[in-house]
């Protein structure tokens, strides 16, 4: 990495703290003090410098820009404090303490590259995040800025506006490693997750590394739809055997995820890793009061005025989304009864086209409206005024999840079950997830990469005026300015939903339209490449998150297999092969399919109960993490013991 | 308590240990030697001593009774071992350390009256459970008993039954105390569940606090039973209203009793208490290998053969216990059909009578049938040698609540949805219920009384002929004796049986019969008196069980109430009230009855979900607990590093 030609060569800038232009010069050396002092002083003892100016700066750039970083053993000391997990010289994971360093895999003199980056970053984050207030009552030079013994000054300099932003850098050449083995090569290998996780942590390595399972689950899907459809095998309105085989599928392959990704969160040591205490969200507003747990002074919002807005606003405006979303379904049918009729009359090439112009433009709409609520979504959750970042994940996650649910399959449901027209799911099928996924990798790939490519012509143009540049990299200051210009990165959250539509357009009613499980493989592979070309070109870097699973989502996906299971299991139910069978009594029919259904269900919560979510050998492996310290607790008590009565 | 008069005053037997008659001396000489060493050469620094002759004592009485105490520097050390939650002078449950020992509520002094006496007990129990072999090879005089370091020797004494028992004495003026609160006076107050913990342990105080919670969340049900009963509301072959009440109840009640027993749990200190590394089971064998968790060289027994024996001898007994009771059940059947006929050709009253010999026999059968599978369950179980005892009681429940179930509502299930009789539904419910209780209070509670009043008369007439007994009180020798023949108590698994399936009849078919919940109400309320009495009077008394909740019954219990919810939703289905309304579409009835049990199964399992396990103020307090030890880390490695940059 370069170094800054300004300051200590020791130093090495790790995350970059920009306050507003307008900041009070008192404000700023007061947090620069309070960040250098020493952590006995209650301060966090990291090193700080200012960025210089850069080379076309003079008109509108704002000088105050910080670039943190911390000495070798200060980033130690963090390390024991967030709690991390490495490997140690016999293989096992074990929390890192400075004691014990040296037992340590790849522990080498005083440990320069024991600690990656990513993790240096998460480090000061969390430094910086848990610097609190002593005795100041407000921010130097802000009398509305409020403090109080205890609050996070970051969180409180962020809430108010003053910081406004903190990211961590880039490393150009290990960057351009990962890119290169991640999405340069066309190749046929997997992805180079644990590389992911060095770079960009746990969080993203567990979505790339779900995403590329999901893909290959699907596989054998798409192998058996191919022919399936080629050949109309049966003469493909007799799905029975399809629908079996969905059921069985989403429950298995959700189950093995499990296992897998506790494996996956073991070798990178977040699986048995406590989760800190959560900071209040920077958003976060109340009236000061005591909180119960930490017995501190600070701001309190009642529960019961949260549960309030949530029951009388949120979800009746939730209902009114789904209401509309039933509207315009209404009117979709409407539009392809019209077209059904303009073809029937006259039953020319553009008439054939005209079919499936509703369906593109409901698609078209789905998307759009999906892209509203999910900025109401986030409104309104804001304004519920959640206490924890967890908890209002929680609740964004649960709105957006129903309405989207609802806004994308009511229409296949409607078609399915009430009209019962096979052929119009199979078409509405194909073109809500053909136009869907064309959208998606446009809007989230192509578009923001072109803006960033613009912005990133700008300066190369710009710093060429002012000096000769040998090659193409940029100085550091010109670097740092890019960077802090580039998109922040939203997190995972679009791409696990758009992962959780397509798992619902597969496991609901690929049976019908067996090229699904195809489509899905192949937007799945793209999907690899556009999403690692953004991380590594588009956005800024986002801080590590240390994850031990993909969260909330599982709960997600576990909860939609639940509703295939029903599905698949009405589908066979409606099916004319089924009917043919119980032709003389509907009533037998329908009690066979739920009874049989009932009893499915009850196996599949039961498999879901016997498999075990974490792999045996992992499991020895904790125990015996376990039954060491519990062993090493004994001999030192013993030793306490003999010593003491020595003593005597 | 009384001391013993020909021993050191100082010391309090606590817990008793028998050895066989025919013990070689070495081996007694050996285990005292290794029970009294100090804990620094491997032994358990516990106190034991001979128990000397009874007074009627010749003929054949064991001399191989061992009394073992210990002192109370010891316990403390032990309670420190086993992590025992106390309560501390500021109302919160922290794990006892003897460097902390002055901040726990009511440790005064040397902590003489700290422990319960039954805490003593369990300490004393894990400390002998927990005495390994060191070099020794096998048992001294008997070359064929192994040992191998590491193993406990308790343990093999057990399995190789040269250990006959080992358990704990009762206090008689204890026991006198909680028996005159508990069941001695009649009256409309709560049982004293902390006077039961106290004495008998946390598995046994739940286990009442479980009965007492669900007679309690009876009493709504057995009060609109009664006028349902009584005057036939609806003509009460109309039990819509009834069955939906059900459905909601059995879901609340037990999410209810999970909060309510959380904080049981946390008031007696077990809920965050961590579980101890278990012992293998006495009665496992296998040939030596490496553990891989703790390293050492013990039995192992692998894992594919015990897999082996479950599926392929295992499950198919089940099955065909299962078809042999719906063997039986079919009897019944044509016993039931022929009284019938009997009647209808002579309705004398004796014939009236005849029409519930049926039931009645089948209800014995039904009893008894339970009985012998219950033998062949455990005896099935123990063969399959599973290493840990909460493996081998997780199949053993398994098994026994398959059958039980089956055996007893099989025929309940039949007659509602085959045979659609209402009238035989309610008369056989009826029958069932109340033979099986009758039987069941016998059983458990008469019989094994009347057996230890024979046993006790013959002591107390025994001694009586040697000395003369001012009091009643038995001398302490004699006591022991006494307690030691009494009947080994077997643990809570048939209360939690019984309980499991009176749940079952209610939350099942009540709405047929509603006066069941007031038969279960009045069961349960002399079921508290019997189940204390004989704890108090017929039973050793057992080793304290620390458990956080009552384990896997809740989960059996949960599972029964979504069987309830689907089976109180086909009765509604079948209900003439609801065919009525849905008279011209049979499909229509049974599609919309599956519609909406479906959203209701979904809705009981959100709710399951949404409702907090652990109440809020618990959870408060937990995790202010869990911030005041981070606090107090973070401090000491501050204090540290201020010291270390001092030295330097």
């Amino acid at each position: 990495m370069e170094s800054l030609d300004y300051c200590d060569p020791g130093f090495t800038p790790l995350v970059v703290l920009e306050l507003t232009s307008e900041t009070k010069e008192e404000a700023i050396g007061w947090l620069l003090r309070r960040i250098r002092d020493l952590q006995q002083n209650g301060g966090a003892e990291l090193l700080v410098e200012q960025l210089g100016p850069g080379v076309g700066a003079q008109e509108k750039e704002n000088p105050n820009m910080f670039l943190v970083g911390a000495s070798q053993q200060r980033l130690l000391s963090g390390a024991e404090d967030v709690g991390l997990f490495k490997e140690c010289s016999d293989g096992s994971m074990r929390a890192f303490t400075c004691t014990n360093k040296h037992k340590f895999k790849d522990f080498k003199g005083d440990g320069d590259s024991f600690l990656s980056m990513a993790e240096c970053q998460y480090i000061i984050k969390h430094e910086l995040d848990t610097l609190r207030a002593r005795d100041e009552t407000h921010v130097p030079g802000y009398t509305e800025v409020k403090l109080y013994p205890g609050k996070s000054i970051i969180r409180r300099l962020q809430s108010k506006g003053i910081l406004i932003q903190l990211f961590p850098l880039h490393e150009k050449e290990e960057l351009k490693r990962l890119s290169f083995s991640w999405y340069k090569k066309v190749k046929l290998s997997f992805q180079p997750l644990d590389d992911i996780r060095h770079y960009y942590g746990e969080g993203q390595a567990f979505y790339f590394g779900f995403l590329e399972y999901f893909t290959f689950a699907l596989v054998p899907m798409a192998l058996i739809g191919v022919p399936y459809y080629l050949f109309d095998w049966e003469g493909y309105d007799k799905y029975v055997v399809f629908a079996m085989f969905n059921l069985i599928w989403c429950t298995v392959i959700l189950e093995l995820w499990k296992r897998y990704s506790a494996s996956l969160a073991y070798h990178w040591g977040t699986l048995s890793r406590k989760k800190a205490f959560e900071e209040p969200r920077p958003g976060f507003h109340g009236v000061l009061g005591f909180n119960p747990v930490t017995g501190r002074e600070e701001p309190i919002y009642p529960n019961a005025k949260r549960q309030l807005r949530i029951y009388l606003v949120s979800v009746p405006f939730v209902l009114l989304c789904l209401y509309l979303s039933l509207y315009v379904m209404m009117i979709y049918f409407q539009m392809e009864a019209w077209a059904l009729s303009v073809h029937d009359d006259e039953p020319t090439f553009w008439a054939g086209i005209l079919i499936f112009i509703p369906s593109i433009i409901y698609a078209v709409v789905i998307e759009i409206m999906n892209l509203i609520y999910r900025y109401a979504a986030e409104f309104l959750t804001e304004w519920e005024n959640h206490r924890l970042e967890s908890s209002y994940q929680n609740h964004l996650v649960l709105k957006v999840l129903v309405f989207n649910f609802f806004n994308c399959f009511a229409s296949l449901f409607y078609i399915a079950f009430v009209m019962q027209d096979m052929v119009l799911l199979r078409q509405s099928l194909a073109t809500l997830l053909i136009t869907s996924q064309i959208l998606n990798q446009f809007m989230e790939a192509c578009l923001p990469y072109w803006l960033q490519r613009r912005r990133n012509k700008k300066m190369i143009n710009r710093v060429r005026k002012r000096r000769t540049l040998e090659d193409k990299e940029l100085p550091l200051v010109e670097q740092v300015r890019l960077e802090a210009d580039m998109s922040m990165y939203l997190g995972t959250f679009d791409d696990y939903l758009e992962q959780f539509l397509l798992f619902g357009y597969v496991s609901l009613f690929s049976c019908v339209y067996p090229l699904a499980a195809v489509l899905v493989v192949l937007n799945n592979f793209t999907e690899v490449y556009s999403d690692a070309f953004k991380m590594c070109r588009v956005f800024k870097r986002p801080f590590s998150d240390p994850a031990a699973n993909i969260g909330v989502w599982q709960l997600a996906f576990e909860a939609m297999s639940v509703i295939a299971v029903v599905t698949n299991f009405a589908l066979i139910g409606i099916s004319p092969q089924v009917k043919a069978y119980f032709s003389d009594s509907e009533t037998q029919l329908i009690l066979w399919t739920v009874a049989i259904e009932h009893v499915l269900l009850a196996f599949k919560f039961l498999l879901a109960f016997l498999i075990p979510d974490i792999p045996k050998h992992i499991q020895i492996r904790l125990s015996r993490l376990e039954f060491e310290s519990l062993e090493a607790l004994k001999k030192k008590k013993m030793l306490e013991a003999s010593e003491l009565s020595k003593k005597q």
